[in-house]
């Protein structure tokens, strides 16, 4: 399979561990997982910029679509990360990228995921805050 | 969130069983589960065809991508089916529409699969068979 | 393995479904999932006595300690029930016996589990009101 | 709650990844996820004496029983390790000693595991034997 290489540079991953449960009668990382791995890249990626509370905030992007391209299997003994950036900022949204990469720089997983920024009270698509914007994309080194 | 029309027909439902696990601190369903319900869903629409057994079969379709939409969130105590058609064959690939639907005909959660039909041993991309285009087409009533 | 005889009737059981992913390498289901499962019967036992609600209760019953002896291995395609009793009732403490069984009979899993029944805004362990104790001996048929 | 002293040295232990969705409504991390890092450790634990190869091994040790005691919740920022020792070595069996421990010494999840030896093709109990038994004492710094 063709891997399309990143638009941008990652400044955030994390490594994720494989639990002996994760892993299917083919030997094969579950799918869901991989949903899980990118879940937690995701939080991981936004406390930075939450001061780590996830519950005080006045907004928080909410997943509305996540597209998964299945690179190459994950079997139990891979040494996996999460890398994490945001690709684009809309006015009350985000897009981020993501890539599940083993120590042999094998790209296991790929994902595109459009999140909606939402009033934590009323669930309502709200503006992304100029504070947030500004510190994604100094995160980001790019203007976003 | 404007849910789209489905294309066509769904004949394949089952119903799926929510954990207490499944749900996240906000009382959520949480992203990752409604990929293994998707999961279950292909997996028994599948194994119509194959007389039960995945393992004994010269070829299987595996997942290549997923895109999941998530319309609304889903609660401990909803009731869920998996609603799953083939929308299209390929040569050597189908592609899948898949539906979470509560007991109030809510949409919860749509996702397009893109599979491609491999070899059981090695693993390569090989045709779909003239007898699983035949029987998934009269399964569907379309011409697949 | 020899199994013990239950020592009462089984008024509660609900049906569990399995799912792709419980499954391990081996074609077992894992022994979390075991787990999983006896929390379903657990929480639909005690919903009974609680207007459905466990989240406005004064006092909850949370877990101290399980027990589980593996009978026999799970496959993908047995059908599992968990039965549930609550074996006997102390002044602040509770104990559940359950049983996963499939559908001929077999029994896959055995828990015993301990409840200390705690102030739901304290955490601290208060004693088991008069109505729930009447409630669950009406309910099991026998003086607890 | 009174924490039991362990009765032995613990040589082995790893730490162990929370994921978001391992956490429930209350926040606690879910019992069924405290035994899936009990699992990790028993795997990793046996690995060290088996060249790496579960699925090579003439005879493997299965779960009889757990006993797990719940001694205090865990919560997703906690840091958490699994800490496994075998207790003891019958002639078809052994039992393991585990504990889930925070970085602040909290002793979070205590489990006492039987298990037997059994033959890889059989499923039969068979002697553990004198080469495991050995390299098991030795590791564990006690004449098992």
């Amino acid at each position: 399979m063709e891997i399309p290489e990143p638009q941008f540079e990652f400044y955030h991953h994390i490594p994720v561990q494989i639990r002996f449960n994760d892993v299917d009668l083919f030997g094969h990382l579950n799918n869901s997982v991989y949903v899980e791995f990118f879940d937690m890249g995701k939080l991981l990626y936004f406390k930075q910029f939450m001061g780590g509370h996830f519950e005080k905030q006045a907004s928080v992007p909410v997943v509305a679509t996540i597209n998964c391209t299945f690179c190459t299997p994950t079997y139990i003994d891979d040494r996996l990360e999460v890398y994490t950036a945001v690709a684009s900022i809309g006015e009350k949204s985000l897009v981020l990228e993501q890539r599940i990469i083993d120590s042999n720089k094998n790209v296991k997983c790929i994902a595109t995921t459009h999140m909606v920024n939402v009033d934590a009270k009323t669930g309502r698509p709200v503006p992304v805050t100029d504070e947030w914007r500004k510190a994604i994309s100094e995160y980001e080194h790019r203007e976003l």
